[in-house]
């Protein structure tokens, strides 16, 4: 309704009610307003009608949805689906051009805003959450692995003759993968015991780059969020490294963004040493369906020629997703939901050492992991091989799922290498909702703690 | 997005394109216009993008969508639940005031468009259905027959002495009910053969008016949509009537605003006699779910009055159902379907007829019914008593659903009365599409065909 | 998914994980199971997913949604619109047959079982909020005015003798609209004030029967819920006489499902002498859209009569929301609210009176209203008689809507009745959101508190 | 609904209608039965009831919807917003694991199924569209040039020497930069001019894998689908030299499966020579938003190492698309669409030569590209050189979306490549729908016609 049709109302509808309800609509484009001008995400939520406005605005923005529009040429946005056609609110031309996954199509003004509004929001809270000297950021619509390879690959133009990637281990397979499928050779740096903590071997990584000659090396591939007992990687020393080597640093920052400690050690190594790029899952840190990344830096040109290596227009649902989610959580919802994250990981830090002591086990000692907590199961793992994987099945049959109940000397294999899991150490995940079934169950064992957030007590839709 | 929001955008996306969306967004804007400024049923139908926009803009003119809005009081339209304010697209206010079911709320400016519009965009419909002087109509959420009832208890108020309405006997019970409801004795006239139709007993009316009374008649209640042999009523003849008695005249149009015929009957009525007001169906005419009726008349404060006496606010949803359905469709798919539906009818007409003669039973020649066929199932009843209601369930497992197979003789009670069915005929409903059923069957009996519309051909959603 | 579709998943996904799924789709049936078994609103309320997977699942029974059927006949639940049909999740039929709106319709099963659980869902509510002994009850797409109508013409049926109704007053206009528009003439009985409260005149109640004659009054017709300064009618002793003289007793508890007290008055009133229904809105108190009542009773064959008087089948819109609400709140849900509006009422009481106190006004002591309280606005209205209304502007540009601030003497006419409001008193409805706005402003006045309940406090989806 | 359910409804609601309900149930099922048996796109169309119950069954098989689960761990299907979570159908876990995109989730069978099944049906269409001994296919979430850079990515692997990629030259952007961004050199093979067509040339390819040596190239790149006057690669004879000289070959199939010419070159090159992946897009083809591609070939083995490439797991979206799009259109909706768009192709074919005729123009004569059509604009060029780029924005204006207008010897720039557009030769795409536009503007043009589909004529939703 335009103010010429707010005045055709008046033949049907009293003027002074017509203009309540102009006032009314006024309230939700000032809100709109706010964040075309200022590109951050909205201290206070949006609520669902002001979302779904402003999506419905976008819309018939984009060609596809232009009255009497005649679509010739490849690219205009058919829908053969009613279903599908609503379900992305008609936003149907995705992001990006061929050129750049962050540049804007002429025939879809509402699609490119939505994808620079993205990265826009996106990129203010990654701020708000600690990275406060960040410049430029993307979505893109790949799971984190393969963002991490179109890292890589950027790269590679930059650094012809490099074949090596330097990674302090961490046992996570899509990590290996990124730099196998970039066609690189993953240098793996194993981490050193530090008490309980394993933490990376920053000498072994300084011989190592002396050994194969800094301009072989493509980049430090670091990571920060993992699981104990390992800890995230001293990100500072890494970056100083790096800056001192002139060797690239992409690190890997999967499910950090909800842990201010992870965004301060990106915050902090930046500031004193070489970060090109951290990468993390859209899904982990803003509760959307799997599928999106961020990809992250300090030098926007750098952040921008990654997002000119995507080869064609990419699919917006994930920036969808997560536009949706921080407009109506708001600033203030994200930022409750990192403060409960804390008081909730203490609160289960102490729960779990209680339950380790009443069976004779150990909570390990691992400060530095702010989101994952270890405990051990040596009496289980003693008195009979089989109960280790066992406990994890009692556990998902008791509706705990993602828990990691895991056997000494396990193996996996990647691409031909063979990675023994953590030596001496079983890992189980669980969260402070199921303390009783564990407690009931009276297991000796240890327990690995992760992502414990408020952020899985929120219900499902 | 008002004009200062897109001046916004054009921060992040080249101004060109923004201009080129927010002239798409023109384009919408200017249908909502016509329709604001005309208050008629667009010629060609809206796509449902279009129709969402338009509720979206409705809703947020209501107090209950207004941001930061403090509702005290009772009527507040508050939602508990998300599902329920989104079916009904965040309208919560319903229509009407207590004073009046037509009239404006002064919290709900945008249900009260929605209200205006649909009672203007129906009175649109009728006329370009054939009555061309219809001056006043409203949408009530109610079924036909209560909205019959409302037209009783109206009347009653003009007429405190009143006890009988006179009535064309047809056999359907809401009919009847709506007269007992209200509180008024039906005079049952009874039809009269003419060939195979039975049609209006003109004088039995006219003398049993004179033995009653004026005086003591509330009304005639006549019919126009009927199950054949039975065929509308002679409206003309008893227009005329209660103008020479001056006698209101209710007309029960339940399924007849989709032939031209029931309409012109009506139209016909009003311009030689007197018709104060003719009643429809909303899912019958316009196919919306159960539940609500048209209240329509030439004189327009008698409309209005009628709307008067409902006491309190009524659901929009009948009325949400219609409009929308009616903007989609946009009069021009609206007139395509009464097309439809007359050439079908012809077609299976003469499929009937063929049937008829292959089994050795008569297509009845009724020729004033305009959307219903009857077909004799002499040689089946005379066979098998059992045979007939057996093939109303054979019809059924087939698929065919709504046909009518009625012995003769079969009795139903109404509030103590007793009705026989049509004697020596048994209807049966079906459709073109089951012809082939039919034929494979090869039962001998008598068919009865209604609403042979293009309407059920429509896919279900 | 049924046990064959789940088999067949097992050649695409491992069988484990098909059982798992198939126990997934386990714990949704259980709910619907109870549901199904125990008619009852389920303790913790069923999230969104259940919900829809039940509606799908009884729109699929409906004959309108059977693959490949061909409806034929008049009530086939055709939909022309899909966006229609999405929002009524594609249950067409609406609910009863021309014959009672309580029954079961052939085609419809789903259609049906929802009508039916409805009504079972609500009649388990209504003992739940106080009135154990309740029998039967049904929810009517109608307004609280229609449906005390439609319960007024149902007893004319049996009292054919009688004209008058007796009705403690009320300035409520649909009240006073309901008996008119059945046709019968209201008896107004003034009520009396004892000490700042208005309540009803037992003694004027009684001579007024007498004189008038029992067998000429259709019944009496009470209130509970109201606006302060009357309060609550004397339910037991009206009981009393209308059992001693043998008149029906209609209760209008329009809000006040939500109020203990005025349940347990209801209880109290059917315990000790005579109430024949008692009806009460939808939307008021289950937070669903504007347009459903339900009308309940103690002797489950009146009742059933009602259901039997509205001629034709009705919208189901208004049984769908609030059985979606019912489920999704659960019964513990709805208790919440319940506890939650008594304590926001008490603190509201007391901050009102500080306010009062402050602006030398008063704050009426009406103990035996539970919902509303009232304040004097003597100050205001002496020096200047235009300030009330403004008052009133004033708060609703404050975003406080609802509030009335009433200037002593207005009148409100009622077909052809003039009601003076009530003498000497200033009404005003706000909020405890709302009392800064207030104290702000600074004027001595009379506030009139009404509906201080969590409801208000949801927000608006 | 399971047979207890419907057994304890028939305590509401009559056995008999139940029964009936629970066949209407039965139909959806074997739909749904015969999909997961025979894993093919059903011959008919499902409606969206059907469609809808199917993603809501598989989504209640997944973990983050069992009611009561606790869920721990970084994967859990957490949403915290409704509007996302409905607009996936609650289906959270994207598709794939770490180790392959095409694996199963233990957490999530639903969406396991999800991603199997849409594989399964897009094969089957494949094989419908044309090649027929197409093995193995996976859709992933990625533009087709990425999906073409995943294919080179994992050539590498198996060719660590290569740096060549050899490539008949195509003037798409994202074709070129596919190459770049796996990292290889493309060596640009120049058409040559076969009357109007520029075809491949065939002996500059071989002279210069024997120049470069074939261990040296990763693969041949071709093309089919592509705008005139540039035609379909001679795949046959390319797929001859990869079989001979042992390199992969990869075909670029962006919008080519609409066109059987297109589709029977892959199967021809399959049966006589070498084709060891083909990569389509599924917006282009399918008709759903933007982000997705097709990888198939026709040995299982490499497409599956090809999705095992992926690290991570990834978007469910695009697959949901494809699947909703498929069931809704059905086998036979497809073929329909194909069938639609050759005869449309010929219809403007003839209708573009009568306008080049009468404009003193020519339709270029190119035979060999099913898709598109060329015209030349020499008039307009010779008389002034703006006018090509206005007539664009001249189509553009009159909503004519699409349209391609090349001025002779405009250079674009691909990571510090010139390529020189087709020389003398000026494009425009337009459709049947813009011939009246374009005649009445009576320009002397040249134009390029391009998916020239029924595919375009579908409203959008």
């Amino acid at each position: 309704m335009n103010a010429e049709n707010f005045g055709s109302s008046e033949r049907l509808v009293a003027a002074a009610y017509v203009r309540q309800g102009a006032q009314g609509r006024r309230g939700h484009e000032l809100l709109l307003r706010a964040l075309l001008e200022q590109g951050k995400c909205p201290e206070d939520g949006w609520d669902e009608s002001t979302i779904e406005l402003f999506l419905h605005e976008l819309a018939i923005m984009d060609s596809n949805n232009f009255l009497g529009n005649c679509g010739v040429g490849e690219r205009e946005g058919r829908v053969a689906s009613g279903l599908v056609a609503r379900r992305h609110y008609r936003l149907i031309h995705g992001i990006g051009r061929s050129g750049d996954i962050s540049a804007v199509q002429p025939k879809a003004a509402g699609s490119s805003l939505l994808n620079k509004l993205t990265n826009s929001v996106v990129l203010d809270i990654i701020k708000l959450a600690g990275v406060q000297t960040v410049t430029n950021c993307f979505v893109v619509p790949m799971a984190t692995g393969m963002s991490l390879t179109l890292c890589f690959l950027t790269l590679r133009h930059k650094r012809p003759k490099a074949k090596y990637v330097i990674w302090p281990r961490i046992d996570q397979k899509s990590c290996f993968k990124s730099m196998i499928t970039a066609g690189f050779e993953p240098v793996v740096i194993e981490n050193v015991l530090e008490g309980d903590e394993l933490r990376t071997d920053i000498e072994a990584v300084e011989a190592k780059i002396k050994a194969l000659g800094a301009e072989n090396i493509l980049c430090v591939h670091s990571t920060t969020s993992c699981f104990a007992p390992r800890v995230p990687d001293r990100l500072e020393e890494l970056a100083v490294i790096c800056a001192n080597y002139d060797i690239p640093h992409i690190v890997n920052n999967a499910y950090g963004v909800q842990s201010s400690k992870c965004m301060h050690l990106i915050q902090q190594g930046a500031r004193v040493g070489r970060i090109d790029a951290f990468v993390q899952s859209l899904d982990k840190n803003f509760m959307v369906p799997v599928g999106g990344a961020i990809i992250a830096g300090f030098d926007a040109s750098f952040i921008q020629e990654i997002s000119k290596m995507y080869p064609g227009r990419a699919s917006a649902s994930p920036s969808l997703d997560v536009l949706i989610t921080l407009l109506s959580l708001g600033a203030s919802g994200y930022k409750q939901l990192l403060k409960e994250r804390k008081e909730m990981f203490s609160y289960l830090s102490s729960g779990l050492k209680k339950l380790a002591d009443t069976h004779n086990e150990r909570l390990l000692n691992t400060p530095h992991n702010p989101i994952s907590l270890a405990m051990s199961l040596k009496n289980l793992d003693e008195n009979n091989d089989v109960a280790v994987t066992q406990l994890g099945s009692m556990l998902f049959t008791r509706q705990v799922s993602g828990a990691r109940s895991l056997v000494n000397g396990t193996f996996s294999e990647v691409k031909d290498r063979m990675f023994s899991h953590l030596p001496s150490l079983q890992l189980l995940l669980l969260n402070s909702n199921s303390f009783t079934v564990i407690r009931d169950d009276a297991f000796a064992g240890l327990f690995h703690l992760e992502y414990l957030s408020p952020f899985f007590l929120l219900k499902m839709y």
